[in-house]
């Protein structure tokens, strides 16, 4: 294990500052003392693309490269048009990276709020695959603006690129106590992707006998996920479905303010990017109003990635504690509930 | 308005049979006795297709032609490989008929069981493009089956089948109390057809001043369908990001069972459908055990459609007096949930 850490902070805009802040307060508290810690900060966001017009240039590129892995808080703004810095930073590291593996956990905490009566049982993994379906880019438009205007988006799956991510989930489901694993797509209507998918699906099956597996078109997993969201363990799915399905999982299991990320690359050959699944939350930016549990949540990823397991579940450990007794405290700030997790970890 | 109704009548598959029956009871009773109404039932379906091999043939597609309207029970069987009837019968006979404009309207009765917490006020419609987006057959595969297999599956938009829905979104929204629209898409990924989507929906907008429109990214809005669904009134949305959320929408406001469809062609060049969102469910077929409703409210989507207001909301009126005693009443049966319409639209 290497006894030594260089990450790439990337706090972003909104609230990204403020969650990044704790993320990093806990990161420090909770690793070994023989550890080395170095951060550096990139300024990426709407505030360099306003000065710049630059999202994420060649060179930024190469300095990321660098380094262990990324933290990044929030990237968005109202004032930079829909889709410039999602598909000019998010989605271009996620690519260049090849960030295949999107990692989302989600798990309904003792006490903490949900929009579900009753309290169900939670605790299930999605591994979304990164960098193909619908995400790609390909696509195009012709006679744009006109009544005759045409424009279509390519979903592109190759079997490359939906065995490693499917491998990725079947050796997780295999590593949990249930060793259940659910496919969602839609395999029914987009059939030569559907096929591809499924076909390879059961095929890596086969070497993993202890797990069961299970079939859901995406469009019922929605109806399940509020309905039995406790028959879920570990779904794996194509880009654009695992987008759509982690944000309801993340509503139902305590909120996007719990919610965290991990664009990984599990080959090592690029660092991976850890972040909350929430976005830059303008609205509520400066106050001390955002929670910063989903960005610690994604730096216990980040410890597991890089091989600090004990470390990793000390942070989840002190999440759960605080998520459990928060119901019954009075509303505190981002940095104070930084510093209580601080002290948890450290405890 | 016609006096006379000449109506396809598709039972389907699995529950479809009974649930279809309901359905055509209550329509007896509701129409007015001058009103003749013809039904010719058509053999499509899993049984079909074992025996000839055919979903929908040439001259299927000409009988159906024919008459005013379509009501579908329910089409697919686990012993049809999946997509077979879902291509080869319902979406083949939506694009045929060109059923651009896919109705769902979704609204929790006071009384009727919910997932969410807090029974929340949820009372919207969405209107789902019904041939257009990923849909529609284009895209392939090359080097199937081999470890270099690529698969594509290419959503085509045009502003024409774009227009046509938007506005047809509108002038629903024009019509409700609310007055209010909001589009679902993903336009910060799917930038082509995002730009499409957003351009046509602002420029529509401009004559419809007095509707207050909004835009919402897809997985956002699985988000607030769970969280604050009183926020929606009209949803105007892409052939499967609509299939998504309406599965959604039916789960938070009472389930599939009561969740009714139309798939409308508002020119009236072909006939439309109507159906239940729900499937052909055979682990309970046969015994009685299906909820005719949605079937009842997809009649009343029917009525109204060919002009008979004044019988469509008293269909509604019926089954919303049913859904609401029905958490007092002992379970019933599949016909006795339809003899308690009948008798409440006759009365
Ligand atoms: C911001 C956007 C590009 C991104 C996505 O669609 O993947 C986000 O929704 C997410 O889930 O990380
Ligand atoms: C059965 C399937 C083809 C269909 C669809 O995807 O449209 C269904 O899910 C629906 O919503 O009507």
């Amino acid at each position: 294990m290497s006894r030594s850490i260089d990450l790439a902070v990337i706090p972003g805009d909104g609230i990204g500052q403020e969650v990044v802040a704790e993320g990093l307060k806990v990161l420090s508290a909770v690793l070994p003392e023989d550890v080395k810690l170095e951060t550096t900060e990139y300024d990426f966001g709407a505030k360099r693309y306003h000065a710049t017009g630059e999202t994420l240039t060649d060179a930024d590129a190469d300095a990321l490269k660098a380094h262990d892995a990324i933290l990044l808080g929030a990237i968005g703004d109202p004032s930079v048009p829909s889709g410039v810095l999602e598909r000019g930073f998010l989605l271009k590291l996620r690519f260049l990276f090849d960030h295949h593996v999107n990692l989302r956990p989600s798990k309904l905490l003792p006490g903490v709020a949900t929009p579900l009566a009753g309290q169900p049982e939670i605790d299930f993994i999605v591994v979304r695959e990164g960098t193909e379906g619908p995400y790609t880019g390909n696509g195009g438009t012709i006679r744009k603006g006109t009544p005759h205007e045409v424009a279509t988006e390519v979903s592109v799956n190759t079997a490359y690129g939906v065995e490693r991510v499917v491998r990725d989930a079947f050796a997780r489901a295999q590593a949990r106590p249930r060793k259940k694993l659910t496919l969602v797509h839609k395999n029914n209507v987009l059939a030569f992707a559907g096929h591809l998918w499924t076909n390879v699906f059961n095929k890596v099956a086969e070497e993993y006998p202890e797990v069961t597996t299970d079939y859901i078109h995406v469009d019922a997993a929605t109806i399940y996920l509020v309905t039995d969201p406790a028959r879920f363990d570990v779904i794996v799915t194509d880009n654009l479905f695992g987008d759509i399905i982690t944000d309801l999982a993340a509503a139902v299991s305590g909120g996007i303010g719990v919610a965290a990320s991990g664009n990984i690359n599990p080959s090592g050959e690029f660092p991976s990017m850890f972040e909350p699944v929430h976005g830059s939350a303008p609205d509520i930016a400066g106050q001390g109003k955002a929670d910063p549990t989903a960005t610690v949540l994604s730096v216990a990823l980040l410890l597991r990635h890089l091989g600090y397991e004990t470390e990793a579940a000390r942070v989840e450990a002190a999440v759960t504690a605080d998520l459990t007794e928060r119901a019954s405290l009075p509303a505190r700030s981002t940095s104070e509930i930084g510093d209580a997790l601080v002290v948890r970890v450290a405890g």
